[in-house]
């Protein structure tokens, strides 16, 4: 499995922050990581950490599914304490969800085993799984696993700890930019797994983001709302919201510049690097959803407001009709306008342009007659760009997701046989 | 194609009225119905009508897509006029949605001609079409079809119209009861059509309801609306409303009792007979959503309020991972919880059962350790239902909908192709 590439985004934003050729969650100064196979899976990782040398600022935010999984609650009893963190277990293959009392004692065991291990107190450690849900971890093989981890820097920590937490994911999914703040590099990776039940409600798989920046746990905690809200809450594969997501970053201030709040001289920069991890890691686990052969993007411009400019995406990317279409490389917009108009209904009916990559199929919510040819050709690209201008006003947003395929239907119909 | 059969529904509610074995649209005393192969269409019968002797009194529901197609429009100013139509004609192959001003001239064209060739004023005829979206009607074909239109009463009158109205359906839908208002037998009868952009909000397809009930038009427009809410608006196949969804009832008048209000001896009795006949062809058109093989009924029981209880049983019957799982015959029930978890904030995650037709998998929230091979045999029937119990209230609701396959996503892939 290959890392995916990481494109750069439009804007005059990517000017503030260097995106990194090989990505590296072990990168920022103070993180190693590690991943073994412990026998949740039959063959592949599926326990991995990540570690800090020093207490990190942490944040993280959590899936609104009334379900939320025991290793979550853990998490949240850890950051109250003072919102930092040392070490982050995540174990795939079992989601540890809809378990009862026992899952809870399961997680809570995971968090200790985990301290007692590497030296740490129990409110400096989270834990977080994915996988099936409904049955109880194998903790035997857990803690024989926590036992097992190889913890390094570089290239091999990364891979291990990346493989470590992919379910159907068919890739790893990492990022890395550095930006310059008062003069010294900081740099910020992150890595991420998916593939099912993805859906935009605030954390929609699991992400974690590094970095050595100087940061109180109050001010990552805002700023990590924020752009989840811009950017993992903006993808949908399936309309999902699983049980057990979470995003969560660790910031060990090894960098060694002044504290950052969105006062600091450098904070523009530092969002727009932090913004651009998370958003790769939202595209790279859109395109890998499950089953799926192509990234869909869509943006909507000319929105009466970002409520309704986000509703639109969101609608439109997530269709299961448009989703086909694009699959079959059919121009059929038609579905679209139908996605954009159960949207909201603060939407202008008759005045929506739509194009289809470079090709103006819509002016005024009306065919403009060009040759349909053109945009069945673009669609036939793994990266399919809708453009939708409301005419409205001056919002905008954009929402990312894939196509549905026969294999969706596949590996779902089978996931546990 | 044969007509899909109607059950009987449980409870004791069915004892106030007669289904019909042959349903019949013609069958409520006034009612005559036709349908031709116009040339929309490559072969199969696109333009239908259903007529009455005299003035029926009339009432309509529409999607809340806001782009509402043309001749719901049209048909929207016919019922301001008086609440009475004589005749509603339908075309398939092409929605008329998304064609500007040239589509409501279309659609006015449509009504004018309808009246001119059957000597109705205008404003008693309905009009609606169903298919691809952004197209222009072929007029020239559609005002050919209507002088073809042939008018008959019984089965042949019933199957054309039922034909004529199909798009990738793969059967016509027809229900019919009988109650007794008055000591006197009334008929109501009524067709549909699916079978993709099928989703609960108002109406979600075509559906046609006659009766020969004494009635006004606004306690009609009343009934249709509470009716609606429980059937058509409880089914859902992807997600997608569409344009042009409406549900329609003409009621003749041609019974001959006192006139029907919430007040009569028999409204109960007339009431679950509309219901039932709604209830049936809402349940045909999830039975046949695009691909489907299973029709899917999710009840929830329990609920703290019926709100919570229709976003729980919609959630479910709606989620892509339930659907999979339910084609793959899997007793993947993490799934149906994550669906409820997303469903609501009210629900309460520790006390929720579910069974799978007969086998009881949870309790409490957690595994009951059923034997979950007799689940998979169960989730082989044509007809799966589950049953969610919050154990939190009394109130409960049901919606229904159909698995997701290969064939949903082949149908949906090349639609134009």
């Amino acid at each position: 499995m290959q890392p995916m590439g990481t494109a750069q985004p439009l804007g005059a934003e990517n000017d503030l922050y260097q995106t990194a050729a090989t990505p590296d969650i072990t990168s920022p100064k103070g993180f190693t990581a590690g991943g073994v196979h412990c026998g949740i899976k039959r063959k592949r990782k599926d326990l991995g950490i990540i570690l800090c040398d020093v207490p990190a600022s942490a944040a993280a935010v959590y899936t609104t599914n009334v379900f939320q999984a025991p290793p979550l609650k853990v998490t949240q009893q850890s950051l109250a304490v003072e919102g930092k963190l040392q070490a982050f277990l995540c174990n795939s293959g079992n989601a540890n969800a809809c378990t009862g009392e026992q899952g809870l004692l399961d997680a809570f065991r995971m968090r200790a085993e985990t301290a007692a291990c590497f030296g740490l107190e129990e409110h400096r450690v989270g834990v977080v799984s994915t996988g099936v849900i409904g049955e109880l971890l194998p903790m035997d093989r857990i803690s024989q696993g926590i036992s097992h981890l190889a913890i390094q820097t570089g290239k091999e920590g990364h891979e291990d700890f990346c493989r470590s937490i992919l379910t159907t994911d068919t890739c790893i999914k990492a990022a890395e930019v550095s930006v310059v703040i008062d003069g010294k590099t900081v740099r910020i990776a992150g890595a991420a797994k998916g593939s099912g039940m993805i859906h935009p409600h605030m954390a929609t798989m699991l992400a974690f983001v590094t970095t050595d920046a100087v940061i109180e746990p109050p001010v990552l905690q805002q700023l990590l709302r924020e752009v989840t809200d811009e950017t993992y809450n903006m993808i949908t594969v399936d309309g999902d919201c699983s049980t057990n997501d979470m995003v969560v970053s660790m910031a060990s201030g090894l960098a060694g510049h002044a504290p950052l709040t969105p006062e600091h001289p450098d904070w523009a920069a530092f969002r727009a690097g932090f913004a651009h991890v998370s958003r790769e890691l939202a595209k790279m686990i859109a395109r890998d959803g499950e089953g799926a052969t192509k990234l869909v993007e869509v943006k909507v411009t000319g929105a009466p407001d970002v409520v309704t400019a986000k509703q639109a995406a969101k609608a439109v990317v997530g269709s299961s009709l448009v989703k086909t279409a694009v699959f079959g490389a059919d121009t059929n917009w038609g579905r679209i306008f139908c996605a954009l108009g159960y949207s909201s209904p603060l939407i202008d009916p008759e005045h929506v342009d739509l194009a289809v990559g470079p090709v103006q199929l819509v002016k005024d919510s009306q065919s403009t007659g060009v040759d349909e040819a053109l945009a069945r050709r673009y669609l036939e690209e793994e990266h399919v760009r809708f453009h939708v201008h409301l005419n409205q006003g001056e919002a905008e947003a954009t929402a990312w997701g894939c196509d549905l395929t026969y294999d969706y239907v596949q590996i779902n119909a089978s996931y546990r046989t």
